[in-house]
């Protein structure tokens, strides 16, 4: 697994979650965030390294998206987020192109509070831009006994429908999360590629061999040693060919466009001119309020039966064991709750960078 | 395409969607069902060879799933559906082990009523059994102005989750529908395998070969040429690999599992024991009013420009075009609407001796 590589090859410095929420929130407010919305969105990135999320968390998006996007106020600061539809169950909320982090965390808690009344409700979310990992929304929904999903569209195209030869979508993640009793909840957080676009960057950044499938040429040949490759053309969706499914991929990917930015009204990013910054974003967000079809309790029992029965079962050759999707995310939560999170030297010494350029005082190790 | 040279090999007897659907009807309505319930049924199995989805018309499920089933009342001819939760959003919906497609279209019309007053509303529905192409009830909003979407869950276990050995899921198919203006609506109806298992059933029975990944045996070697094999011991999840995203496949299976069967309260079909008949089946149902949102006429003008621009992106080398989910359906639609569905010998064969052990008329072709 290259990303289980790139995490042993970072000579990395260890940093605890709460010091090194408070610094990069320091440095985003100092961005010109509200201080408190700076902490929120911090929370997001750092939840994600917690749980071995490396592309979405502070080493990755933080320069690439937040600061880069704040300092050149291509992200909004200080946005003025408006509900402009609503029904009982629904709702639209314009981002005004605040910092996705902030807007997704609103208008997950606003799908919340619907479903209470309704049993199920959805909030969709134009005019944003970058919100991390999508699980982080979905997983909002868990301590509520609510099954949460998170979609999200936009940004930069990377993914090549089926069939075609360029880059036509982002990688349009999917997220779905359903809590057990005494397990870790189930969390899936896909991009509808085969993998995220940050894998590949990543390994362009450590010079790590890929696999094919990952990304291609502009002539549509893989991709396998992105450090010494032209950049990326783009990525096959999920299934990589006809044969396997590509038509899947491409379809999950549109779902995404279709629910995130057509339906609140944002422009595709098919149908967007190339933009340096990354492109906008959009959402979409439901919970689905579980003991409006059982009871609560009885629903995270047979999750528990699920899940450990999945986890028990026989293995294939070259597997140690069969896990579910969350799991091992719940197993890099608990190591680095304890231990810290590894942060590669490139992220210390842009922390270091960005302290001195914002007039931030640097609080974290060498 | 190994489905397209399925659909070419059939030496075929070519019937009218109207006859076609009154003779199936008379079928299951002489093995038990309603009259009316019968027509409702067998409209939705013509409606799939229609679409060109042989795998789930009348040829092959009425013979594996709902013939034999209400023959040997496996299937409930008489069920009593009831609404067993309810709230302004959701509902579940006892489907008393009837037959799914009656279940189905009750089940997504309540959705749809319900979208009304709330915005979005879900139905899920226990205790059913094959319900057909799930993408027929995600399609039953798109008149409405509606997304819908439509999941199910149960039946033979076939997908190997990532890292096992064994088949631990049903197929477990997820579906969407949005409508567009001009365009043919956008449906994708993807089971969470690399395809179908019913490609793998239909290209052994008719002696085709088939790509490796989908199906494997007993020790995981991939399976080529079915008719020369083995049973297929199990199937891939979409991904197929690791390194190509089989965890997303396994997830993706699994949350059909979560909204179809666990949410309503029925096991998922890896903790039950092996069925002969094909296990139980539960489905998930979800309608979206599109103008909660924003106007339901932007959408589909927007839904347009999307599949327009998609369809002309330039192809890739051994594509003619690009195409979206729900296109080639509708392609197939308009083709069969005017020339009429091809069946195979071994359908026309099963309709007469049918025919003969319900006493019913049989007023096809030969």
């Amino acid at each position: 697994m290259v990303l289980k590589r790139l995490k042993e090859i970072e000579n990395a410095t260890v940093v605890a979650a709460a010091p090194l929420t408070e610094f990069v929130g320091s440095l985003m407010h100092a961005a010109g965030m509200r201080e408190d919305e700076s902490l929120e969105a911090a929370e997001v990135l750092v939840d994600a390294d917690l749980n071995g999320i490396d592309t979405h968390g502070v080493g990755y998006n933080l320069e690439l998206h937040y600061l880069n996007g704040l300092m050149s106020e291509y992200i909004n600061p200080r946005p003025n987020t408006q509900i402009t539809h609503e029904t009982p169950g629904t709702a639209t909320v314009d981002a005004d192109r605040g910092i996705g982090l902030v807007a997704g965390r609103f208008a997950m808690n606003l799908a919340i509070t619907k479903a209470r009344e309704t049993g199920i409700a959805s909030v969709a979310v134009p005019n944003s831009s970058h919100y991390g990992a999508a699980g982080y929304y979905a997983r909002m929904a868990v301590p509520h006994d609510m099954i949460g999903l998170a979609l999200s569209s936009g940004g930069t195209r990377v993914i090549i429908p089926m069939g075609g030869r360029d880059p036509w979508m982002g990688t349009n993640p999917i997220a779905m999360a359903a809590p057990a009793n005494e397990e870790p909840p189930f969390v899936i957080d896909m991009a509808t590629t085969v993998v995220s676009f940050g894998k590949v960057s990543i390994a362009r950044h450590f010079g790590v061999e890929i696999p094919e499938g990952w990304a291609v040429t502009e002539s549509g040949e893989p991709i396998t040693d992105p450090a010494n490759s032209p950049p990326a053309h783009g990525q096959p969706p999920l299934g990589e060919t006809h044969e396997h499914g590509a038509q899947k991929g491409t379809g999950l990917g549109m779902m995404s466009d279709i629910l995130c930015a057509i339906l609140p009204g944002e422009p595709v990013s098919g149908l967007l001119p190339d933009n340096p910054k990354g492109g906008r974003f959009c959402h979409y967000f439901q919970a689905i309020r579980i003991d409006a079809f059982r009871p609560a309790d009885e629903f995270k029992s047979n999750m528990d039966e699920m899940l450990r029965a999945l986890k028990n079962q026989p293995t294939s050759d070259g597997f140690d064991r069969v896990m579910y999707p969350g799991q091992p995310e719940a197993e890099y939560y608990q190591e680095r709750v304890n231990s810290g999170i590894p942060l590669p030297e490139h992220t210390i010494a842009y922390f270091r960078q960005m302290a001195v350029e914002l007039g931030v005082e640097y609080t974290l190790g060498d």
